[in-house]
């Protein structure tokens, strides 16, 4: 913690969201860049949200009994172009090792931008009867995809972090059911551990993941009106296990494709989560994902000194208990820095404590999202801190809702989507699925069809055509 | 768990201990074979036993205060070379990206064989003042060294997983106190989790980590009578720090070059634990990192089946709130099936539980390390499996000691090395610690010095040149 040198926020949210985003990631010590162009540093406070992330995501998948693997990062090039749509999608992206303890190679390795290829040539041998299915398997792993638009720490880096599932199933109605599974689990890990709500649907067929028949998302909204998309769900159908040979024997004895789906959520979600929360005075980093959730401020001069921390001392242990905390017992720091340094960095919840307190047997808490002030015994000071901390997520959660639904317009005709679509936000548009509808929906209002919503058929007609159409989300997007 | 067609072990691991490795690790379903070479697959099985070293690992680690982060994959190789030992050490052995994106990279990257350069270089940037000291910092991610010589899962494989731990202090005497407290959660995650006993020692100058002072280490023998390496610990003194630049103004206001340590803990740690934990019948986890520690295989015939499962089902819920049980009512497989899968895969218990044990409320445990059994009541059966599964892992570490002990030899003249170390295992041999003594032992033996123990001193004469030497261990090593 380089309290001495920190310096505080100096760009507005409002004013210039690319600044203030840069400035609060790299302030807040989220996130350091590297000197490999693209690709990023994880510092230790942005580390622990993606940990709580996936302890959150994780104990939820070995419920639903999905088991994690590991297997290796690179892929033989011939393996790569197995599946046709997959590699268009990929190769272009992929970075490739050629040369390796000394010499060339002969086939080169590209470094996973995704693990399909790899694994499903090693699962095949592992599948014989429909008694070895459901599999259901997921990394956590490094990906690498070499993109050329500008590098965002978390939301665009070269390599991320990520967890790719990857199940097969016996029929298509078990793989189909598994949709509602994963999304649901993506769906509470997003709203109740990140505070971030987002719109739930189908992608368009030209945004549909290389090699699937079909991509589900969560599409957020940046505040800078952009939207962004979430954690993803796609139906390969058997696209993959027939240009794998995964096939089994089914109870009446047939060889049959297995049926296959991928999912995954990306530590993107950190960059969105960072981007939404912040304010003009640093990150707000969600309770239930926070590396410190609680600071305990001290508040002495040199009289009271001793007895003041020695108290707070007993007041930290007795929190650690329950919470994550830091005792901030730094002598070279006004607790004004102090303040400032944690407010900064986004812990949620402060626990100020002087001599004054010491007497009438009391601390002061301050919430991070509002500021608010309330003063508590120190009897109940954990259920205190409980209560605030919870109020603290919900509100984050609630103000983010608010502001989505603010920047959620209606649109009927083209003309109202290019307006709709002049002030940022979602915009909720008849679409009748088409691809040269979407095409001409992009091209006149420099948008795209987000996802369509499963709940909202025959909404109107589309603004291209005028034919029945669904509801679709359709945004400026990152 | 693909049941039918699982075969048993044919290897017999005192008459072929490679062929039975093999085996073990295939037909439990720890590891496969990947599409690339000298690369292997963690199946469930075995990256569960790593999730839970990690999870002991890492909770001792936050509870040092050591912070874990990410950093890129990557390191160009300028970088690479600002170390001139260390990049000595590791050129020959790493896997470079030459072409990115469709085209040709103007500097090639190297896949991280050790994170030192590209962190330090970054680290160096956070360190102003002694007040940003000590700065501990750990990533749990994927290498590559790509090795020529037989790769064998866990024990050789060209990527590997692990912890890398880079440390910063302000003093020589910090830095170095560090090493007791490592090296202790090292000796507790070795010793209590995986049931391994191992000599701690320092490695001589010439098996010295590239661009270190100096190297600790724990040395575990397998049971073909060759030593092999486990975690290990690195002193780096100022090495780096001057190469990258880490300095801090200390408290007299001086500038000052951060001293510096590493350390390590691989996977390659799991392969020593099945090596030495295995028997004929297959694998044998030590209960504390199973992924299933308990198995209940309930035994029924047509008439009493539903009340049985019923029970069954029960118990196995019972258990669950506190073991990590798999409940076996497959129903295509004997009873005599399922218990040969769960010994070959080396589940520590097997709870069998048939209409007899209804009747009787009771219920039968069977360890997998001594196949004793022992009938227990269905009211104790919690506390039983407990102090079963305790009596396992104190019992394979036991066991691993004894067979340690028993293959460790002394030695006082380079005849008596030779002669004990025809006969396999770890030797004890006085070693004045000088490299020309260290070679001549090496080519006339065929070992290699492993390491130093700290506290045997001046134990004899050393055996290549008769001066006042140090007991070191000896041995051939993997």
């Amino acid at each position: 913690m380089s309290g001495a040198s920190q310096e505080g926020m100096t760009a507005k949210k409002a004013e210039n969201f690319d600044e203030w985003y840069t400035q609060v990631i790299l302030k807040s010590e989220m996130a350091d860049y590297s000197p490999v162009s693209g690709c990023m540093v994880f510092r230790p406070a942005g580390y622990a949200i993606w940990e709580n992330i996936q302890k959150a995501t994780d104990s939820e998948f070995k419920k639903a009994g999905i088991r994690n693997s590991y297997f290796p990062i690179f892929i033989p090039e011939r393996l790569l172009q197995k599946e046709a749509e997959h590699v268009q999608g990929f190769a272009p992206e992929v970075a490739w090792v050629t040369q390796a303890g000394g010499s060339q190679l002969d086939e080169k390795l590209a470094i996973r931008p995704t693990s399909e290829t790899l694994m499903y040539e090693v699962v095949s041998r592992w599948v014989r009867s429909w008694r070895d299915l459901p599999l259901r398997l997921n990394q956590w792993n490094n990906v690498v995809r070499w993109e050329f638009r500008h590098p965002t720490p978390f939301l665009r880096s070269r390599e991320f972090l990520w967890n790719e599932g990857h199940t097969l199933f016996a029929t298509k109605a078990e793989a189909d059911a598994e949709r509602d599974e994963v999304m649901g689990i993506y769906r509470r890990v997003t709203e109740e551990f990140m505070a971030l709500p987002g719109y739930f649907g189908r992608k368009s067929k030209s945004e549909t993941f290389a090699g699937a028949e079909a991509t589900y998302s969560i599409e957020h909204l940046l505040p800078d009106g952009k939207a962004i998309q979430g954690p993803d769900w796609h139906s390969d159908g058997q696209n993959f296990s027939k240009a794998f040979e995964i096939v089994f024997i089914d109870k009446d004895g047939n060889k049959q494709y297995a049926w296959q789906n991928t999912f995954a959520l990306t530590t993107r979600e950190i960059g969105v989560m960072l981007a939404i929360h912040g304010d003009d005075r640093g990150a707000v980093i969600p309770p239930r994902l926070a590396e410190t959730q609680v600071v305990l401020v001290p508040i002495v001069n040199d009289e009271n000194k001793k007895d003041v921390l020695t108290e707070a001392r007993r007041l930290a242990g007795v929190l650690s208990s329950t919470f994550r905390v830091f005792l901030d017992d730094r002598d070279n720091l006004t607790p004004g820095r102090k303040f400032n340094e944690w407010e900064l960095k986004g812990v949620p919840l402060r626990v100020e404590f002087g001599p004054r307190d010491m007497k009438e047997k009391q601390a002061v808490l301050v919430r991070r999202d509002t500021g608010g002030k309330r003063t508590v015994k120190l009897a109940a000071l954990p259920e205190e801190v409980s209560k605030e901390l919870e109020a603290v997520q919900a509100n984050l959660f609630q103000k983010a809702s608010e502001a989505l639904a603010k920047n959620t317009h209606e649109a009927s005709t083209m003309q109202e989507l290019k307006k709709a679509l002049s002030r940022g936000g979602i915009v909720r548009v008849p679409w009748c699925g088409r691809a040269d509808c979407e095409a001409r929906m992009k091209e006149e209002t420099g948008g795209k069809v987000l996802n369509v919503p499963l709940d909202e058929k025959r909404a109107g007609k589309c603004v291209a055509c005028g034919q029945d159409a669904d509801s679709a989300n359709f945004g400026r997007s990152y």
